[in-house]
């Protein structure tokens, strides 16, 4: 992620850890990187922590985070003078840096279609043939939501965040309504009064990747027999 | 990838396609990334491609493409007047931007601990207290192979690639045995020789992640339906 954000101007990094104290090792990422950042932390309570075996989908990810990061703003940010485009982004998501680019002229919500989200090989926007209308939206997963689309697959002006102060993220709420309700909660109503960028919602410019678990059988067997690794610097 | 290269000057982005034909979707994310780059392509053969049901380490990956590299750098390069350093590297890894500065300074071959790498927290080299000699290697899986690092965890001097014409890789060889046959064909006898990077390995400048596949259920159910989605530019 810091690699991807060094190549742009302008841009403050509001990093929210899942975690009771911010760890040493996210610190260093931020202050070796470069770019202006702010970091806070917040832990995911107990109750809402993904159980063994269930799928990585099940439940809501993210959302005390994500709350968090929105009282940043609000608490810090003046309605008026301060200006700028909020976009909530995944650490294993992949960018082209065009999309944060195009951004930037947000005037309320801005949208763009997402590769492989939605079980989808792409979801989200598309437009008339002039490409300045969104005509319709390509989603299958409840494609009746008010806005059928991926977390990663929007920005939102800073004033609407100021103005709209209970707009937010929620556990309570069914799967995958997360972004509709906070849209509705900053005054839309639905997908047609989304700004299509990326050329009218024709170029997939931010793909909707995964990490997957690193294999650690090996280890897992070690570590059971009160093995340790020789040290390391810095080491979480 | 392109995102963590375009931060460094000189270097040069050799990238291999496992494809008959270079790919339009390849070609416009180098051509737009504005770092210097050779785009070559070759084919995995049908023999050799990951078969249904097969875990993700069952087979060596890149063979026939590694190789491809080698030869244009054999086919380009002059010993002696043509100088750099050689890493061969995996575009779902994730890289601190310093091992690319301290991997410059390579007379031989490099090399430094890599996360997440041999299923450990962490597998390769450890130094002596001053940190300036390899004392052993951190390794599980065949902790007996001559190099028993990972792919991502060394860096070779261009000069011994084009004094050993005939090292490389080949699907012929046992498991984890790809990258000690490289080394040994580069005419080095095991990993005391290696140059420890790192501040003498001490700390996790690349970490050997992976990229999931991604969820496509909802989308095969459509297309054997006869579904096709929306047009979208430069889709591959």
């Amino acid at each position: 992620m810091c690699n991807t954000l060094r190549n742009l101007k302008d841009i403050l990094w509001i990093l929210v850890e899942d975690s009771t104290e911010p760890s040493w090792v996210v610190s260093n990422i931020l202050n070796d990187c470069g770019v202006p950042f702010v970091h806070l932390n917040i832990p995911t309570p107990q109750s809402e922590k993904p159980k063994a075996r269930e799928p990585f989908w099940f439940r809501p990810k993210g959302i005390l985070q994500r709350n968090l990061g929105l009282q940043w703003l609000r608490q810090n940010l003046i309605l008026g003078r301060n200006k700028g485009v909020l976009y909530i982004a995944d650490d294993d998501n992949s960018y082209n840096l065009r999309i944060f680019e195009e951004m930037r002229g947000t005037n309320k919500v801005s949208t763009w279609p997402v590769g492989f989200a939605g079980e989808l090989p792409w979801e989200g926007c598309v437009t008339s043939k002039n490409r300045t209308q969104i005509v319709r939206m390509w989603s299958v997963y409840k494609p009746e939501r008010p806005f059928p689309i991926d977390m990663a697959g929007f920005a939102v002006n800073i004033d609407l965040i100021l103005q709209h102060k209970n707009a937010g993220f929620d556990y309570k709420r069914l799967r995958g309504m997360q972004e509709s309700q906070f849209l509705l909660g900053l005054g839309l109503k639905n997908w047609r009064e989304l700004e299509p960028l990326a050329d009218g919602c024709r170029k997939i410019l931010v793909w909707h990747t995964r990490t997957a678990e690193p294999l650690l059988t090996l280890w897992h067997e070690l570590e059971s027999q009160g093995v340790i690794s020789p040290p390391i610097d810095d080491w979480p």
